[in-house]
């Protein structure tokens, strides 16, 4: 009975001491946290629910009748937990979503949570009368500084509801700089918004005159508003202005180590970025313009301030957030998974496309990289695809009817729809999905009725051809007798080997 | 010995009970929270700070040299804590800030505190395509049908940058109804942003042309694109469409129970909504408008997609939780706080102009409210301040001279500059201030040497002049034989008094 006793006073002390460690452990928790606690328990519940790595569910998505949230799968996947996969489905790959970044900002989540007071920032106005954090200014320009892509120096600061936003006011804005309407040109290909966000007022001040190599490009009495997309959208070449003496604007939403060298500082009148190809967060639409001018920054306030009237605070504190987390690793850790995942969707895209003669894909080179500070591999945001037969018409047509991926048609970027753009930015599972189905797409040239295949026999070159089963058609037969050029209809794989 | 073995027992024991109970109390911040721990301590920490009453500390905000976040004080007030008011100071009445609310939110902090994690909500799109939360919708709709505000029924519904965004996409997508460029017009004193928004681009599509007092009212020939604003903004009158036949765009941001009766649901084309007015949440930059012609639905949604390609999906995780929290108070809650104290505002300023003779300011009469079920006296959103005395000609010059504060001039609103419009929505040390500026300038009417007051002496009465101190200079004394009007120049404060 006495040792029982003894024993109880023991766990009881043990208890003790263990309660006050926990206790002393726990206490920022139990003593901080007071008006979060709640939001904080659901976020982390949610953050923990598991769609199987095929997709994620968010604090803000739909509820299901037992009061779970909804898992909101990835592309082609299904089910109340993402775990089946949707064989036959259509893959959407025409927006440049840029989805492969998230599972970085899972991998950092402690550093880039955010908890927002119900009374955060209700103002209109910062608390110097500016429509700009501050914070965020410096933050941007510490970014900037770090990764040497462009000047800062001198430079105004304006944000947007991402670089869309900042290209109709930077049009705006420079329009007036005569009092003769502006010609807004770009280079073929070029992002489909110049045109379509420059057509859509229909403006006295603007219109849109299409490629750069239509234009006069010593006209100096034309104010020419010139678009400089560099790395390009759609097909990642490093880019310079055509025109001599135009107003530019520098489009550098993808002059990030992600997705392309950094060969040097960029040093122009109009440079805008954005969050999204940054970060990979779109959906908080927001972007920056540098700007030299300040009669052009000024005009670009005024259309801002009549537009929207500035950016939501609530972005601006999440961009913030982001950048420092960028910031304070010297971009180190975001460039390299950036450049990583898309130097490896490259190869393995760009190798599966050497293999075909149907499609060919934008050629893009080493190049040495003053951030890396060495030579890097290319990785583009997108295949710029070009179907290479003359019976694939409309390119878009042919990827989406013959491998179910939508794609965005070269006629939008000015060029013929020989092309289709196809974006690599998605998530792991779309990639993996697109990759397949390319894959597929080229071996089929090699073993589809009715494939045709160009070979020039003018070449010093002769061909070895192995029916690998019977069934060549007659034009086969004709075309071996001392035509320059052969058109071969397949009904059977055949290998060629050149000897 | 044994007594104080077994004391020892008991304690531990005692103890024990009340660890397991924290423990278990506790435990939803013990065992949930991970990444979102160091974020919320941070967010706790910072809304702790003592800003002594006039100001309040942001997560974003500026920090201090000894890594203390710094206060951001309500006008007039200053130092490290915002302890110290600046009597002298400039107040701006300008802005539409709605800082009345802040307390309101400060009160409600555990139901509308957000967690966001890193990887919240990065594509461009909802999951089912859109730019818009179905949640968001879904809650907007049920605080509509709470309030009766306006009709719902087939609408379709578009978010945008506060309602700024939203008048854009309006007169745009209405313009597009006949080939011919839309007139667009509003009643005088109308919202500034109409007139500099639509003239900013100087489209073809249509064009301002001001009052609709001005306009041919049964020109059918022409598309007209009319603003109506109930309650309008600067006056507080609750306005129905002028011209027959126009196209109509509601702009109904001050349509709730804080500023209006609610007398019934608005049943219009366009019905356009803000955050701003509703919570108070200027800064988030959102609002939504009720549409019920698809295809100038359509049309909206086409000009959101190229201008910012729709609202950050930060602000509209905010507005989600904000309306939740709304609708589950049916509103109550919220619109007490907006009414009430909006309220006071209106009964303690307009009480302070009505002994005025210098000043005048809109009437408003008490109206039934449905919300309410119940008459209720008026509470707008600004005072529409008249300056009355000829020689007062532009009265936002008057209103700044002389009390310092700075208003919006009349002419803005395309009224005379005999105007200015006086916002009442700041917090409350902005209000307090504002008041007895104005409380000052009234009563040095009768006081303030050099005062000019005009009587005509050619009515039919005759006029005792009571000196209440002596000093009345000599034009005063000439000025009472015969002439037909006479100006007085007061030294000491004088009662008249027809007889």
């Amino acid at each position: 009975m006495s040792t029982l006793k003894l024993g109880l006073v023991y766990c009881s002390l043990i208890f003790n001491v263990l309660f006050v460690y926990k206790y002393l452990h726990g206490s920022h928790d139990l003593v901080d946290q007071k008006w979060s606690k709640s939001a904080a328990g659901e976020a982390e519940a949610v953050a923990a629910v598991s769609c199987s790595g095929h997709g994620r569910a968010y604090v803000d998505g739909i509820i299901s009748g037992d009061g779970k949230p909804v898992c909101e799968c990835n592309a082609c996947f299904t089910g109340l937990d993402c775990s089946q996969s949707v064989p036959g489905c259509i893959l959407d790959a025409d927006s440049g979503n840029p989805i492969y970044l998230e599972p970085y900002w899972m991998q950092h989540a402690a550093s880039t949570a955010i908890v927002l007071s119900g009374w955060h920032r209700m103002g209109y106005e910062y608390d110097d009368g500016s429509l700009i954090s501050k914070e965020l200014h410096s933050e941007i320009f510490k970014l900037h500084d770090i990764v040497k892509n462009v000047n800062t120096t001198g430079r105004y600061l304006i944000f947007g509801a991402g670089s869309t936003q900042l290209l109709g006011a930077a049009v705006h804005s420079l329009s007036l700089e005569s009092s003769q309407p502006a010609k807004v040109v770009a280079s073929v290909p070029y992002y489909p918004v110049y045109k379509s966000q420059t057509e859509l007022l229909d403006s006295t001040m603007y219109k849109f005159m299409g490629d750069t190599s239509l234009q006069n490009k010593s006209d100096s009495s034309t104010n020419f508003i010139e678009f400089v997309t560099s790395p390009n959208n759609p097909d990642g070449q490093l880019k310079k202005a055509v025109l001599e003496g135009s107003n530019k604007i520098h489009d550098l939403a993808y002059y990030w180590p992600h997705y392309s060298p950094i060969v040097a500082p960029v040093d122009e009148d109009i440079a805008i970025f954005t969050l999204s190809k940054l970060t990979g967060h779109a959906g908080s639409r927001f972007g920056w313009a540098l700007i030299k001018d300040k009669a052009v920054y000024e005009r670009m306030v005024k259309y801002m301030d009549l537009n929207t009237y500035g950016v939501a605070r609530e972005t601006q504190l999440r961009a913030l957030k982001l950048l420092q987390h960028v910031v304070q690793g010297r971009g180190n850790d975001l460039f390299e998974f950036g450049y990583g995942t898309m130097k490896r969707r490259w190869e393995l895209l760009s190798k599966t496309l050497e293999a075909s003669q149907r499609f060919s894909v934008q050629h893009l080179s080493s190049q040495y990289c003053t951030f890396l500070d060495s030579y890097r591999t290319p990785s583009p945001a997108f295949a710029w695809i070009k179907c290479e037969q003359e019976d694939d018409e409309e390119c878009s047509k042919v990827v989406l009817g013959e491998a179910k991926v939508i794609g965005r048609a070269g006629s939008l970027f000015g060029a013929g729809n020989g092309y289709v753009r196809i974006s690599l930015t998605d998530s792991q599972d779309h990639f993996n999905n697109l990759l397949n189905r390319m894959k597929k797409l080229v071996s089929q040239e090699r073993t589809q009725s009715g494939t045709r295949l160009h070979f020039d026999t003018t070449a010093n070159k002769t061909w070895d051809v192995e029916y690998q089963n019977m069934g060549v058609d007659q034009e086969m037969q004709g075309s071996l007798d001392g035509k320059t050029s052969v058109a071969v209809h397949l009904q059977a794989a055949i290998t060629f080997a050149a000897t």
